[in-house]
């Protein structure tokens, strides 16, 4: 049976775990905290969460564990059919991950711990996310989903990336960052309400006191 | 005809025009330094380079525009057909996308411009540098191509990856980066020796006095 490593607090790790639930794919699920634990690495080289081990080996890295499930799982599919479309629901992840998400959790010294980060950085990170909102009002239509009237990647990818972002952009900046993006609040509202979103955010809720002391002691 | 924005030094650009050229795919380049030029971030929407134009529309982020350019040009393929190969492809530019391209760029401060960065910073940026070293020498074969005897979208992206993690490596700890990874060397040799290689570092080499001075302007 599928394995998925990591930890309920984890917005990657919660991506994948949506998308299996969703899939109705059955798996198995341990908790890993991310480490240099010398068995983990032998599955996911670089100590990351989440990874996945499958009857051919372990995977890491969130949006290729997820392009692998769609192309492993089709039923109950998360992507277009159209090539063009697909790329512009991989282009809206990326743009979620490497904008909104990174830049969430490069604040979290910050957000989390209260530690003052210096001010340049605060400034440059900020506008990051002020262009990476732009470029979602940009591409997402929010009818009702992000890319259109069918639930894609899309809309799992860019839910759980806006968790860092928008803890960050709140504790930081004093800013509601979803609401520059027009629609974004009433589909943030609609994904929260799905029963597999629920799950999450309360298994996320009650794993947290387990990971702040986790981080408190690799401070 | 498929327009490709971007410049000759970016190593991005490289990888999709590398593959554009393997492919045989026509193509328009139109040189653009990356900034907030308004009509630019009406094509990609976070300013990025590279973006390319289709008869579709703009896409940006560069392995979104790879696995895009693969389904859309499916002749001289670079993706074995096998879904858990794909991934395993996908999972070696990742990690060469985030441990180390990623972490050569952000000590471009010190390696390009000559600025002292902080302590731990660099120590922490080397540690994850390493871990993508052992992740690479564990995932990828170099029998004589990275995934093994096809060349896939990994060797591009890889190839080009490198540029500004053994620059950085090299200036900033006098790391030679590609040595800790058994059999890079003569796989890096081997890539060089290419046709569309010489002819992009070429381009690239020339292209260098102006992307310096674009960047001495925007210190």
């Amino acid at each position: 049976m599928l394995k998925l490593y990591g930890f309920a607090v984890s917005n990657y790790f919660n991506m994948v775990k949506h998308v299996l639930l969703y899939k109705g794919v059955e798996f198995e699920e341990v908790t890993v905290f991310p480490g240099q634990d010398p068995k983990y690495l032998s599955k996911s080289p670089v100590g990351k969460v989440p990874c996945i081990e499958t009857e051919r080996g372990a995977l890491c890295e969130t949006s290729v564990i997820l392009d692998y499930l769609e192309a492993r799982y089709p039923d109950k599919p998360l992507m277009p059919e159209d090539a063009w479309q697909q790329a512009k629901v991989r282009e809206v992840m990326k743009i979620a991950e490497l904008y909104l998400e990174l830049s969430g959790r490069k604040l979290f010294p910050q957000a989390l711990m209260g530690k003052a980060l210096p001010e340049p950085m605060k400034v440059e990170t900020r506008e990051v996310m002020q262009k990476a909102c732009a470029a979602l009002a940009e591409l997402c239509s929010f009818t009702p989903y992000a890319m259109g009237t069918e639930m894609t990647l899309a809309d799992i990818a860019l839910r759980y990336s806006l968790v860092a972002a928008e803890i960050s952009a709140q504790t930081v900046y004093a800013w509601d960052l979803a609401a520059d993006v027009p629609g974004m609040k009433t589909w943030q509202a609609m994904m929260a309400d799905s029963e597999i979103s629920q799950q999450l955010d309360h298994a996320s809720q009650e794993m947290m006191p387990a990971f702040m002391e986790y981080l408190q002691q690799r401070a």
